[in-house]
């Protein structure tokens, strides 16, 4: 299917220096990815996002939303214009979710049944139902190099049982969308004709361990999606309010039964440090929406911590927002410009500050990157 | 002052092929300036302003605008920062129009007297005081290469006597707007210091023309502001609702009474076949909000004619807006993807709409130039 994951070098702490070869490239991991919920990252051209970030080599993956893309401007649609890497002009690899998040977090009037989500469109209120199935055929005709299984997202405080039970769904979710991936995936909208850069390669497809804040379930959980032997494991379900401790506690308990020779992918987190530890800790993959909405609103990741560029202290300082930072925005632009484009409500105020959001969460990866391939042995 | 212009051959129609000399750089005429209102043309960042259009060559000039800047951050802050060309980092020429079109358009509760116009504020409601002196105060502390009087622009549609009545108040300005500027245009913000690329370069300060839409009015107004032997004379109040015949009629006629070794700047316009067809006249400089202002909302110029990117009919289309367009937006996204974009309310939408049409702009000035430079004489 042309994927494989090598991993050069383990530290002791368990972060891995790494390598995943996808059909539209290769990615060195662990790699944070960037959003484009609705084939865009927010603000951000394409021909930025590729030089984005140290060394200028832009973001190796990005993701797309299943979801957005499924009710605008549509799976079919994309799919007659060659697939979502065509569709938005980027060649390097991508990843799709499984549109289960969004399901359960933006719509409406759900109902649930072992058959799927019969759902509201957030933005017309007309009514769909996704099904595993049908979540696989809508990953499918985007084409993206990963796509995810259909899972069930429970909401946040749950019981322990209200939780195994989801989880229960989830895995026979999980399963489906496997069965249903492995007899559609060669329809995938790429040329995979004989000599063609995409002879024989399909999309992967992942699993995503739920089990809410139960190690326990965790455990079960990664335990009966290993035994689907898939390509790689996300751990979902995460980062949706719990404290910071019990995130880290439930990676860490899910890593355990995750195995060593397959990626691990966190999804939806988080902070610059959280990415970095998680990082440390043996995640392969992360991806957040945080860079880019922080951007928008004005929030600015440094070396030295957080920067809210609408306060006054900026309105006449001449530095960069990072002086450490090597990333286009900061070699060009002061502060106190940042700030009075975010005053004045000026359009190109999002760009900019995502653009640097972007780069100091891809610059942070390849410090960790290099850090991870210095140290620890050979695996 | 570190000006000059000079016109290398003048076609049979009027159009001028030249070069306008300005402290921060060599412009070539006719020439197309995008606006960029509060220090920023809309929505497109610097590094692609520099890049865009025909050759790669960029926008050679730019507008910015003194009322609004005047507003916010304030002319004090931007000439602590070193003037708008550092506060912008835009280093090539710009251009500031005077402030009395915004304060006329935009501002409420004017009152007008002879010695300067006292408005509310469109943004706080806070009441300012604008007379001739202080928008060269203004200007020059924001320290763009050329600088404009404060002229009064007459409603429209005016009377022939109320339009002379304003008139003479606009003469009276410019009269004061000169000499105010002569005093003062040593403390414009660049360093000035001998041997460095600025020693002995000011500003220059460009006359308006007004006189609405009587031509007897424009004859008049031209020959009293080229008895004070400005450096250039702009055609102001036009393009505010008049029919485009008229606006044409006025230029010409305006034209007949402009000194030939001078540049002539039409304010506030247009279209694509309005720019060309003022440049053939023998205008020598255009600016307009339009390439910038219809490409966010969704309208986009090209060889074959406007395009509403919204409609149905390109949602499926593979092409790019123009086949025959050069530009980096053209050069990679289809219409398909920039429809989508627009539908979805992304803000690469406005990113990408605008760059194409000041590609298509700035492209058509090329053409223009480049046909200019083959015909007619050597003047």
């Amino acid at each position: 299917m042309g994927f494989s994951f090598e991993v050069d070098k383990t530290a002791e702490g368990g972060g891995r220096r790494g390598r995943l070869r996808l059909a539209h490239g290769v990615v060195e991991t662990p790699v944070f990815m960037p959003v484009g919920t609705a084939a865009s990252v927010k603000a951000v051209p394409q021909s930025l996002l590729e030089e984005i970030g140290a060394g200028g080599k832009g973001a190796q993956i990005i993701l797309a939303n299943t979801y957005h893309l499924y009710l605008r401007p549509g799976h079919e649609l994309v799919r007659r214009m060659g697939g979502v890497h065509r569709f938005m002009s980027w060649e390097r690899p991508m990843l799709t979710d499984s549109g289960g998040f969004q399901v359960f977090s933006l719509s409406k009037l759900r109902k649930i049944t072992p058959e799927g989500v019969e759902f509201r469109s957030h933005l017309d209120g007309s009514k769909h139902f996704f099904s595993p199935e049908h979540s696989m055929d809508v990953q499918i005709a985007l084409g993206a190099d990963i796509a995810m299984v259909f899972d069930e997202c429970v909401e946040t405080p749950a019981t322990w049982e209200r939780t195994r039970e989801s989880m229960g769904l989830t895995h026979a979710w999980a399963q489906r969308s496997k069965d249903h991936f492995e007899l559609h995936k060669h329809s995938v909208p790429w040329s995979q004709a004989v000599g063609d850069a995409f002879e024989g390669k399909t999309q992967s497809l992942f699993g995503i361990v739920q089990g809410g804040m139960y190690a326990d379930l965790r455990k079960e959980s990664a335990e009966r999606l290993v035994e689907m032997d898939l390509p790689g494991y996300a751990i979902g379900g995460l980062a949706v309010g719990e404290p910071r401790e019990v995130t880290r506690e439930m990676i860490a308990r899910t890593l355990e039964h995750l195995p060593k020779d397959k990626p691990r992918y966190v999804m939806g987190v988080g902070y610059p440090d959280e990415i970095e530890e998680y990082a440390r800790m043996g995640v392969d993959m992360m991806d957040c929406v945080l860079p880019t909405r922080a951007g928008r609103h004005g929030l600015l990741f440094t070396s030295e911590g957080r920067l809210n560029i609408k306060k006054k202290e900026y309105a006449e300082d001449q530095g960069p927002i990072d002086a450490s930072c090597g990333c286009m925005v900061c070699g060009r632009y002061t502060r106190a410009y940042l700030r009075h484009l975010f005053a004045s409500g000026e359009p190109l105020s999002a760009v900019l500050n995502s653009v640097h959001n972007i780069a100091f969460y891809l610059d942070t990866m390849e410090r960790v990157r290099g850090d991870l391939a210095g140290t620890g042995e050979a695996s």
